[in-house]
């Protein structure tokens, strides 16, 4: 292998998409990870696709994990309702409801596998500390101590070259985000945010997800092209 | 749920099955946790299920996981031909062909995910620092620093009520395992050791993990109920 490589971590939303495209910047050869596990939108996955398929990766796999077995969250456990907000305010108080248990932990696991074996040298994930502050899991004390561990964990790390974790959206507001990402070109059509995403990847309009991704692209002053539900 | 409770970590092989009962024996409600993660021996599998039910558990999960995508060992890779030693030394120099990328975390980690749901105090894994010195996520240094983890990636960790990793057998010899199994009242025949096991459970009685338990049922004093084959 030559030159510099990494994984990528991609959901198929706006802030992976975003982070891909600043990975690919960076000069990191791409190998695109992305995850199976139960979500209520597949129209997510189908994103993930495109926004890997336009970016030209390397390679990117689809990891089947049933998650939903574990239950616990309303982004998995089709019980449980999503929260829908009536206000601006889209920050919710504590944890929220569509946290999933652990999932930063397990996909940056999986993640940190798939790097061993390709000796990639960064795995890059789109966590947010600005706008999902109720995860415990997007804190950047959280990335310091998985890459921490990470660095015991593998044979680069006892080869003293360890993995690094790159969040580079950690600190980013959502309307800072999507001003990145297009100044590097991304399409943002090609990205679904929604949780309740129609099967043609059209976005409902009224999650909290969507009202966030909306409120970005105003702030950002850039038009929203984001295809809603008629 | 009144009680403590545990995730543990259970292969089917004689390490984990004795972790189990030292669990139970400590008075944890344990849920158990398997991964077919594309291993060539799937009977390790099924002993996982005989040693789950007869330990009379509060629930077994086997979650499938295609880390065979990722190739790099020769447990998951079946072009790589597995190790068999001629010697009695059966320790290998370095990391080992047999160790899976980041194996250790990723089981960890999901466990973790169920552990969070469930509201478990603990989580118990069968590693051991002595017998497999080569894989670096069987160090003392790299359960601490998972924990570290674990405690800022979770809700119980936020709460101020971290998951603590139990490694019962970290410091043991694979003879103190037996000996201390044994007088838990561990039935070893319903474990499967071997890299090559047959369908029927049997070992091959050539490769290191077969020697390495050959060897410790020696040294424990213990008659060994290994069946092989033919």
């Amino acid at each position: 292998m030559t030159g510099k490589c990494a994984v990528v971590l991609l959901s198929g939303g706006l802030d992976s998409a975003t982070v891909l495209a600043m990975a690919k910047d960076q000069g990191y050869s791409c190998y695109v990870l992305s995850f199976d596990y139960g979500q209520r939108s597949l129209t997510e996955l189908n994103a993930a696709r495109i926004v890997a398929m336009e970016a030209d990766v390397v390679e990117h796999r689809v990891l089947r994990l049933n998650l939903e077995d574990f239950g616990g969250s309303a982004l998995t456990d089709h019980n449980l309702s999503m929260p829908e907000s009536d206000t601006d305010d889209v920050q919710e108080e504590g944890i929220p409801l569509t946290y999933v248990p652990a999932r930063n932990t397990v996909f940056l696991s999986l993640a940190l596998g798939w790097a061993e074996v390709l000796d990639a040298s960064a795995i890059f994930i789109g966590v947010n500390a600005v706008d999902y502050s109720g995860y415990p899991d997007c804190r950047p004390e959280f990335i310091r101590a998985f890459e921490a561990m990470a660095a015991l964990a593998t044979r680069q790390g006892v080869e003293g070259k360890p993995i690094r974790i790159h969040t580079p959206l950690i600190d980013l507001t959502k309307a800072q985000i999507i001003q990145a990402g297009t100044a590097l070109g991304m399409d943002y059509a090609n990205t679904v945010s929604c949780y309740q995403a129609d099967d043609e990847g059209r976005a409902c309009g009224r999650c909290d997800s969507c009202r966030l991704r909306a409120k970005g692209f105003e702030q950002a002053g850039v038009p929203d092209p984001t295809r809603y539900q008629p």
